[in-house]
């Protein structure tokens, strides 16, 4: 696979035949790809009052502090994503206890489904994704090492659930 | 593009380099297709008590009768996607009232996201996706030519959600 030619694959632009917009389609083949926004699943997850975050050691923002969260694949529940993204980026075993929030990043095609998650142990390592990983109280949170605006989201959304009791499923906050 | 050669495009199954499951590859490029389950955006809209229907004219289930729903386009909101989908199957101008409910649905690699929604007036028409549109009561509702589980479920639950006042974002029913 070393040898792709980025130019090749579904690289011509153009509207297929029944559509309305256009799509990538290969010049070779004819293979048209539609190409769709993705499901980002993730967690907060809790053991007592420290939340598990881990550093990414890919890019974007590799070396900064992130919710365990990744793609959604085929075929895979929104919840079992999250549990698996905990495993593979934290060894971390997780229950879910309910969808925290849903935000709607269009800028970048994504639908982020983040559910609150309490850890079962403390025995979490990093994953080939990750440099690091910890259990942070919410006044050692490293909020200016935190990757991206939605980690922020989650984990006060995360927050005023707790403290208000109101469990429903949060949304982008206003604005956003 | 009518000569495309379905055994062309990305036909070989395999793990890519660094990647932890099998992909679909191109024989010939190496282009590699990450697909991931789709999110699809859709509406119950009501004007009045009346709750807007649209009869597929396409597979499948073609003949049956669905909200207004399809699949979110790159860099759309997903209430945007739901106001595009109501304007492409029945010509409809809707306002979104709030997210009525998230449905996983691994089986066939779809979240759906379906929002409540009002109907600006009554000028709605088939599109070419349609072969009718209708605006029914309640006990109009054709449930036996109701094209998909998760329709009946959305139905239900924006009903519920009405007559209980409670607004909050409702999820697949127990056991699905």
């Amino acid at each position: 696979m070393s040898e792709t030619d980025p130019a090749r694959g579904p690289s011509v632009r153009a509207v297929p035949e029944g559509d309305n917009r256009e799509r990538m389609i290969c010049a070779e083949c004819g293979f048209i790809l539609y190409d769709n926004p993705k499901i980002v699943v993730g967690s907060v997850a809790r053991l007592g009052e420290r939340i598990l975050l881990v550093r990414r050691s890919i890019d974007p923002r590799r070396g900064f502090w992130t919710l365990p969260a990744g793609f959604l694949e085929l075929n895979e529940s929104t919840n079992s994503g999250a549990e698996r993204e905990a495993w593979e980026e934290a060894r971390a075993r997780i229950e879910i206890e309910g969808l925290l929030a849903i935000y709607d990043i269009p800028r970048i095609s994504q639908v982020q489904l983040v559910y609150r998650a309490r850890l079962l142990d403390d025995k979490v390592e990093p994953g080939p994704e990750s440099l690091e990983v910890g259990l942070f109280l919410w006044d050692e949170i490293p909020w200016p090492q935190i990757a991206f605006p939605s980690v922020r989201w989650a984990l006060q959304h995360e927050r005023e659930a707790r403290s208000s009791r109101d469990f429903t499923t949060r949304l982008n906050p206003p604005g956003f």
